[in-house]
């Protein structure tokens, strides 16, 4: 319960929120609202997700020092149908992380769905790994999604895996398996 | 990426948060901060825990609509030496919980550490789902901590497990075990 609560305590870190359960972009939004609460600045960037209009957009703009920023094309990109233009936003997604990332401006960075990004091969992860070993000290980075590649986890000092156990019923039709949370 | 971004869909479900890893109680606010930007009311009571002046007894100050109510004693709870205090505290709180619950208020109720009151039999399981299968309809209610009991499990609507994959070194000493976070 102690290390939870105090962000402050773990500058510097690198954490991933990984596996096929609910929680790892909630968690990485609570992480944000902690900060927040502590004085620190944060932001959020996300690759393949567009603005949906879900709460979090509309809380970002009512806060201060909260930054989140949708990198995603409209459409959701199909793995088994990666096109060269999902490859170009996913890498021009990670040129502003690395902008954003270098400038200093943010003690909480949390790079959203990067973990996918890395899995499905939009992006490479050794690149990843490079930008993030040259930043700054004293951000604290978050990376979420599943699929987080064998490196990363590895590179990360702190990994948690969100593991779906009971997923909601589909009417009529028996459980869900758990791969859509 | 869909089910996670619209709580809306999901009112009415238990949500259980659990397991030794990072991220239960940070996911609940998580879902508190995208909830507030729908709309929503959120409460989020919280067993054993006292006010540790972190970020989001801060926010929650400055943000309307949630509700952030720490109900533990200022000593933490030590299992292996469970008093009569600590009980009639988290007595007092699932009293507190059943009122607010009924009250109508809130459409997001979370429930912090409760897995661990029951888990550690400061409150009793059946108590607490007689409780909750009460509740008016159309609330979402979120129980987080470890040492989740079965019946939980078995009542809830949707489980993850929070699993700690790697926590950061001990300067000297070598790998923390998983058992902190």
């Amino acid at each position: 319960m102690n290390a939870e609560n105090d962000v402050k305590n773990e500058l510097g870190l690198v954490h991933v929120y990984t596996g096929n359960g609910k929680g790892k972009t909630t968690a990485a939004l609570g992480l944000s609202l902690r900060a927040l609460g502590g004085g620190l600045s944060v932001a959020m960037v996300q690759f393949m997700k567009p603005d949906q209009g879900s709460g979090e957009y509309v809380m970002a703009k009512k806060l201060d020092n909260f930054t989140l920023m949708p990198l995603g094309l409209p459409h959701l990109v199909d793995p088994k149908n990666i096109t060269d233009e999902d490859r170009k936003a996913a890498h021009d997604a990670l040129l502003i992380v690395k902008e954003m990332l270098y400038s200093g401006r943010y003690d909480l960075f949390i790079i959203d769905e990067i973990n996918v990004a890395m899995g499905w091969k939009l992006i490479d992860v050794s690149n990843v790994i490079d930008i993030l070993k040259k930043r700054p000290k004293n951000i604290e980075v978050v990376l979420t999604g599943r699929y987080a590649p064998d490196e990363i986890i590895e590179f990360a000092d702190l990994v948690t895996e969100m593991k779906c156990i009971k997923h909601p019923y589909d009417k009529g039709i028996g459980p869900r398996k758990c791969i859509e949370s």
